[in-house]
């Protein structure tokens, strides 16, 4: 049995870049699956991703690359594996209920190693399906002081990824730090209209006719994060803002589950505020 | 050949409305042809649109109607007839060439009466279709001095609705008072995304997964108005701002487009910064 | 506290039911929360539905109503309460766990009684919720014998509605006749096209670029029933069979939701083999 | 000032090929603007697009790509420029009017040499554009006297490829295999659903809650040639034929443009009955 690969390489753009990578490749002997390559030619920056098959030795591929690629390239070579995620979420369940629905059936391209909360609303469902779930109430707490309890739980796990499922508190830039680009986040609008607090009731008072979801990076300044996936349905005058929070729930949380598969298989690259997705 | 007409009613919500406005139009036999109505209960405000036929004495279905309905009530009756528009435009021909083309097969719901515009880029083609054109540059000319000369070459036309068929001048707030609720725009972003200037640059900047358009009524605060329509397509990293202001064209004149036929067809309510459209 | 109601009226279309009808509801002193109606002129049929709020003789409003419809009319009035309904499900998991959600956190406007299953492969999920599961496999059995037995389990619940959450087994027209207009089916794909069996397959085969999923009511013709609603999404060359029907489960669980709570709701009219949706 | 190209190549997979086919342009020292390749594992059939900028013996080119590819490769190497078409049209004018307006503006990717229609419906507006309209009546012909007429007309412009917008009458077997893959067709359906006349009428009866439109190859078999593009938009109960079809004209200009745009730039690769779009 073969094993397979996931490299995802991303650098300054040059001529022969796919040539001299696809040769690092064939002369291994390895089989390409899929190649997907982008050159953002305002930034003359060279992205390209491969999944590939074989019995390799990671570090001679790893030098052969070197070998070829400019000096400030980063390299990824990841065998394919679920990763290892932790969740955060804090009332509302429709996210996190898809979510652990999709992973018991190993949907999710990714290990679920416990759930984190600031209330106990979702702790009989996470329970049903044998996941840690971990109270952490914030009341009498600074955010600091809360914060630090979350973060000491979360690294427990040594996780990969946090994923915010719905998860009512803003972190800090100073947490957001720590997990630079791993942390993902469901933002019930189409960003980067209605940022911060009741989306849907501005999007209600705006008088919109089509409301969305926005899954996103977490960086340090809220909700401005890169976006990995957003989609949008149709509304109109009859509906109020309680009942399009209701109707961008199924938004939301296909939005989420959908951008979580992107990153859980290495097929997002982050570079500067945006995103370039194969 | 029985006439027929749009009646649009609001007016604050109470008991019985719908069976007394019914009973109006009953007692007068006349057809009902379709009838919408709506609550919005968090302001208890009623709206109400009837399309009917009949040979019938308008005073007299008016003065039946205000017989039963509150004293601050709108009521709108109208004749089933194309409105008498003037279209201003700049230099982007996508917008006025469908509404051009629209216009001479009769499916606009409107007379065009004139095309206004700061730039002679778009005269061959107004021409082609015999409408008049008017060439008004605003080079060496206040703003002020600039919306006089307009205003006066389109008041002259007497128009009913003013499109604003990629018109890139801002209005000022006194030009937007003369035609309150009487002027529609297309916007080409997703409002309240991105407003204001070079909303595709914005969304390339910003890393956006969907991108899209909005035809709404003018009033005094740029691109905040009444939203009337709206709608997007998806967009991914391969498309730089050039190609999203490419593929963003397509839904800027279908969203224009639809939107001004419910307007032109009295389907559309403004109430506060609202719309409610049957 | 007072009652909620939900009324809906069928009848040949005359001059004067809105009036008519809303005159019941106005005498008998009762607040319409939202009314709709619409005429299908084509075939000269009369449609309405309204919500209202009050305490009243049920039988009163009833025998109002049919002193002043035609004879033929169809009258339902129902208290605003959850249906009661029974699942049939196979092995797919998609739409039973997204139902079961939805159902626990009491959002599905019904009670599910029971889950009936041709194979074991959902019992586990199911009992995580503490709803009964009864497996009947359908194996040396004849048609009529395993829907005998299967139709025997169902009856003992006494449900108002079937939900077909990817049950896999074709009825029988006497199957459906006997909960007629009461059956709900999600097909994966965009009906008509693609009718019968593994219509991902056929999807690909025939090199489509947007796939889909369709809930109707099940009648004796197979994927011929009225629909309720259908969405889609676009797809390209890049996806096989296989990532057609894994990207077209999430469409499939939010028709069938939508579907359901349409029809729970009582806002789904069945007319010849169209509905009509308030 | 550097030439631009398009390289397209399909042919059977095997290891290496990315590799080989960019060593040539690597070694030929051509700056790739944009690569994109697909091998349909089914199949085991790569596909690979390059965009590329150079001054270059096109032989050169050739020549060395054939040196590495398999025997039984496509190779398709085009200088960038606009296609001479011809387009077929009836009565209805959306489709052509639409493109009549890009073509004016530079914005088709193509050279319209001319209309042929069996109307005159069409010809005033074609003359506004300065494009010859050929009027070709089929009243009191055979099926083929009158498709001779046609292409000895159409042949007389040589055209690269033909535009069914809307033309309203079936090709023969005969014509379809002159212009093999050559021609585009805009079907006023969701094909595979409602495949021949009257879509629209057909989706009515059925009471399908979305309409669409499919642009696609003609091939020897009515409405079953490989598809291009497709786009939908909901409907719901109010919407009787008529307006189906005046909804969806909105629905068929775009999908075709898109679908024209996409062959005219070289994008398009025809495989069996399908597309490969890069």
């Amino acid at each position: 049995m073969q094993e397979q690969y996931t490299l995802r390489i991303d650098c300054p753009d040059e001529k022969g870049l796919v040539h001299k990578i696809t040769g690092v490749l064939y002369h291994n002997d390895l089989s390409v699956i899929r190649n997907d390559e982008f050159v953002d030619r305002e930034n003359a920056h060279f992205f390209m991703r491969t999944e590939f098959a074989g019995n390799t030795d990671e570090n001679k591929i790893i030098s052969g690359l070197i070998g070829i690629l400019p000096n400030n390239a980063n390299v990824l070579l990841n065998k394919v594996r679920k990763k290892n995620i932790v969740i955060l979420a804090t009332k509302e369940h429709h996210c996190l209920g898809d979510l652990l629905i999709r992973h018991h059936f190993g949907e999710l391209s990714a290990n679920i190693l416990a759930i984190v909360s600031n209330h106990k609303t979702l702790m009989s469902l996470t329970e049903k399906f044998e996941i840690p779930f971990h109270y952490l109430p914030h009341e009498n707490k600074s955010r600091e002081e809360h914060e630090a309890e979350v973060l000491t739980q979360i690294n427990a796990y040594n996780p990969e990824f946090l994923v915010l499922a719905k998860y009512m508190r803003v972190l800090t830039p100073q947490f957001a730090a720590q997990y630079s680009n791993k942390i993902i986040n469901i933002h019930h609008s189409f960003l980067p209209a209605f940022i911060g607090a009741s989306p849907y009731r501005q999007a209600y008072e705006r008088g919109v006719k089509i409301i969305g979801a926005t899954a996103h990076f977490v960086n340090e300044n809220l909700d401005e994060g890169p976006i990995i996936a957003q989609n949008v349905i149709p509304i109109d005058h009859t509906e109020d803002a309680a009942n399009m929070a209701r109707l961008g729930k199924d938004v939301e949380k296909i939005v989420l589950a959908k951008a979580l598969k992107l990153v859980f298989e290495d097929r997002v690259f982050v570079k500067d505020n945006k995103t370039v997705i194969f």
